[in-house]
């Protein structure tokens, strides 16, 4: 005969408090109300017991789904994984799980998306896909989500966000090719529409004037991504002025500048170094390797998801905007002037 | 003249109620603040009115919430994406969105991701995740939820699935190898609780033993990761017999080989070729460009979406096995044998 599951009164019983304790305890959510002498008590009796809360029932009791969700802009990016791994990591030490919608640059995707997680009763949102005057993030406010951006800033400044410092970030790449002896840098630029395309190519512009460089040469990309970079470098080379280095603003567009001088027969970086954003995953195996802007992914990830968790905590946490330091990558896309 | 479209006062005014109750029935979010009664006839005459405020709340109304949940093992593999590309695009022209969880290989968390999912009544699932003898099926049949596997079956046969001919992909390898002269051809093999470790194992052993070759080394790493396939590497070759090329069971594998032929000072493709499986994103775009089985990602995605629906419309739908074809891309990872 099969022994009878044991329930949650069973733990009650045995510690000796009433049920509804034994599932704040073993709520992570919750746990926080119980003293400590009497969660201890009540987990070592669970675990003794053989009793475990199903996260679904106890997520219905509470209101609470102990889901968020994530809204990635690029699922085919291999830097969202990397930024992902730091919100999951977090997360999940707090009993949350992620569920993650690709909106592939589309804000009408993403729009429907949001309203979906948010009817499957999330209980906040990071976005990863914010523009700078982003629809978006009225809609979580009309819905009361607790929400925070990372990645990408919004120019209203009314919800956290983390984010990297795009400007120093892309200070150290033109640093690297200046002391590498380029005088003609180019600029392969994201959406202008997105903080991080409007904040590198001002950091670009800037660092240049700060070196005494003459104005340079910049393309801007529709998007974020190989074929746009390739399209962008077309343009910025065919600019008939001669380049001996290119700052992409972010890694997918780094590649598309790989095709488009390969295309051309110039040889990177013998004859055009390159740099890229991100240092996202395999961007240390690519031929050449990508010298690239690393930008502290897990922590970003991490940050994000602790802000998030705050504001589920206290729906009146202050708004932060946290901005991370970038390091260079240096790798073999980039070398001294011929 | 174009007919007004009905507003929410329409609505609010056929039912007798402030526009607020309105909104709070047809939000999925709020719906329970108001009382059964009132929010019965508030989504009659929403629905009689030709009122409605998204299509979440339409989703309601026919218990459908027109999304599926997309269990992928690895987001950082960049395989995934592209077999997703063909999964959304088939649910998006029926009017479904995907929402995605990232299981990092690990048993406890898909059954947990599955859950919270089903919790949020998805209207159907595609596990990518699947063992060979997987829980999550018997908990996805428990939970009635229409389910698919893709590019990975289960040993049972009882759900649909739409999985690559792994062996006819391994013999493929194998014969363009053997057909630049390699005799000694060792296999980086995948988990073998996967289907894929096991049948490209399966098929590896059938394709040297048909050539004629001598019984081959093998080493089979513990996941399909760069890492795992870095020490299976390592101990194949420590097998002290000359290998002049390695099948891998899959890219992050054959990636974990260029790390240890490289640690051994051995050149790729000079003095080992090594071929890959699934010529996931950026393969083409290594050092050296990786030879590579290529899946049908986005058809097998599409097909994935397509069963699914098929269940979902008719819960009775017959369980199928769709099997694709593979190709093999060749690049500069395998040359002839010196």
């Amino acid at each position: 005969m099969h022994k009878k599951r044991t329930g949650i009164h069973d733990v009650a019983e045995a510690a000796g408090v009433h049920p509804s304790t034994v599932s704040r305890v073993l709520n992570p959510r919750t746990r926080g109300l119980v003293s400590q002498a009497v969660a201890e008590r009540v987990e070592a009796l669970a675990g003794k017991l053989g009793y475990s809360a199903d996260p679904v029932a106890s997520g219905l009791r509470t209101r609470r789904s102990a889901t968020v969700g994530v809204l990635i802009p690029d699922i085919a990016n291999p830097v969202f994984p990397l930024i992902l791994r730091g919100i999951e990591a977090t997360l999940g030490e707090a009993g949350y799980t992620a569920i993650i919608a690709n909106t592939d640059n589309d804000t009408a995707r993403a729009g429907a998306a949001l309203a979906r997680l948010a009817a499957r009763r999330i209980d906040g949102a990071i976005l990863a896909t914010a523009t700078r005057r982003d629809p978006l993030i009225a809609q979580c406010r009309s819905f009361g989500l607790p929400t925070v951006l990372v990645n990408r800033a919004a120019d209203s400044g009314k919800v956290s966000a983390v984010i990297v410092d795009d400007r120093a970030g892309i200070a150290l790449a033109v640093e690297h090719l200046f002391a590498l002896g380029h005088r003609s840098i180019g600029h392969v630029g994201g959406p202008g529409n997105i903080s991080t395309g409007q904040a590198r190519r001002a950091g670009f512009l800037a660092a240049i004037k700060a070196h005494g460089l003459a104005p340079p040469a910049v393309a801007m990309a529709e998007s974020y991504s190989i074929a746009a970079g390739e399209r962008a470098c077309a343009q910025l080379l065919g600019m008939k002025r001669h380049i001996s280095a290119i700052v992409a603003a972010n890694d997918l567009l780094a590649l598309g500048c790989y095709d488009e001088l390969k295309r051309r027969g110039l040889a990177c970086p013998r004859e055009v170094s390159v740099t890229g954003f991100n240092d996202m995953a395999f961007a240390d195996r690519f031929d050449p390797p990508l010298t690239s802007v690393r930008i502290p992914h897990r922590l970003m990830g991490a940050e994000a998801a602790r802000l998030l968790l705050a504001q589920i905590a206290n729906p009146r946490a202050p708004i932060q905007e946290i901005k991370l330091l970038p390091e260079l990558a240096v790798r073999g896309s980039t070398a001294r002037r011929k």
